[in-house]
């Protein structure tokens, strides 16, 4: 793909056929990704790539049954590891001390980081992809079901295949909306209203409204499919789930 | 730069010229890079662009006076910002509910995919980055000097500018170091050695302990470079601006 069409006309794919993402493609993929910027040169993550058709059976339920997550033939679940790192250090006479919240998200930025550099490189090669948000939400079962061990955390996941329907790219707000110069600039209600104003013109928009029987979008995310109580549920979940793997906060 | 050639050669740069990033420049490689995958499509992030001489001389101190921190024509601060969507519920009959921790995590992994993609665009276009990792250390003092209101948290710095020497690509352990199949397959003490065998092999590595005066490179990690004294310290103060910023962990 010409990369300067690329950058704002990738699309989030949602839907895959059945071939076969190869162990060749996914280690050339990886070897360019992990060239991906790292805190201190650690590469503080671990990738569990899951192809077996169990094992995908027994995640998907912890990614609320999205039909990606079984029609993708590839999971790819991101993991913050300061285990290998650790392990390591005890191996050459040195204390690790990374049990602690400042070094869970320095691993989870390179994690992140990781992720985002190989969403970059396998869109270029024809590949699609989607990132299951739920990861966060169900990380105990996921930690399970993959034997992390201690200092091991699911940050992300990625469903990776073949698209077998056209992309679509999202709309976007401006730059203009979320570039602050010298100091944040908050916002008043005109600025709300303009950067906004383009996506809740849109047909998709107007459809979810209805499709939920809500009144405006923002309800849509609020009472549908971001609420207080299912946010302040999973807070809990997942930082019991970071505690249970070792990391102290 | 030719795409493929890129990837495994990209580099972090530390040390720029002088010349200006534009405005426009900038403008541009924010429109691509805000495709980057982001949450319900909620681009939770904001990000104060520093160019002014005097705001960059009160940001150093806070990267531990790191001289790309001055260097750098521009410093790029990633906000993890759950405030502008906030308001845009409230100014739409919703009632946000976005001050927990799995809304953190949220918008913390919106805010690193779109720095990651603004790297990537950035070096394409022949600029040099470098991420201040400090950021998360010293947040309290950065969202002072940068004004941010609640629900907005720095997550971290791109130093960008374009760079006055050639770039070194930095070694990597090679993806069978970090991808697991299936399931999370534990280190053995020679899967440890074989990882992590070539960057201890480098000159710069044997450099780097004899300047420490240590005795293995991972001392160097543990005893100069991320201490656990530091990382525990980082920690309590990195949770306390999260809290301050008004969310509930």
């Amino acid at each position: 793909m010409d990369i300067n069409a690329y950058w704002e006309n990738r699309a989030t794919r949602r839907s895959f056929t059945q071939q076969p993402v190869t162990d060749e493609l996914l280690n050339d993929l990886f070897l360019k990704a992990s060239h991906a910027p790292t805190t201190g040169n650690m590469q503080l993550y671990s990738v569990i790539v899951s192809r077996d058709e169990e094992m995908r059976r027994r995640l998907t339920p912890t990614h609320f049954n999205q039909p990606a997550s079984l029609s993708a033939p590839v999971l790819l679940t991101f993991c913050a590891d300061y285990r290998r790192f650790s392990l390591w250090c005890r191996q050459r006479k040195a204390e690790p001390g990374y049990d602690n919240f400042q070094s869970f998200i320095a691993a989870l930025l390179d994690t992140a980081l990781l992720a985002q550099q190989f969403n970059t490189v396998a869109e270029l090669a024809g590949l699609g992809c989607v990132y299951l948000g739920t990861t966060t939400y169900n990380a105990g079962e996921i930690a399970g079901i993959l034997e992390l061990p201690e200092l091991v955390v699911p940050v992300t996941t990625l469903a990776v295949g073949y698209p077998n329907t056209p992309g679509e790219p999202s709309d976007r707000i401006l730059p203009e909306g979320f570039l602050h110069r010298e100091t944040y600039h908050d916002y008043t209600p005109a600025d709300i209203d303009r950067i906004h104003e383009y996506k809740e013109s849109l047909p998709s928009s107007r459809q979810f409204i209805e499709e939920n029987g809500k009144e405006t979008l923002a309800q849509v995310f609020t009472d549908v499919r971001y609420t207080k109580a299912n946010n302040e549920y999973f807070s809990k979940v997942y930082l019991d789930v970071i505690r249970r793997q070792g990391f102290n906060i």
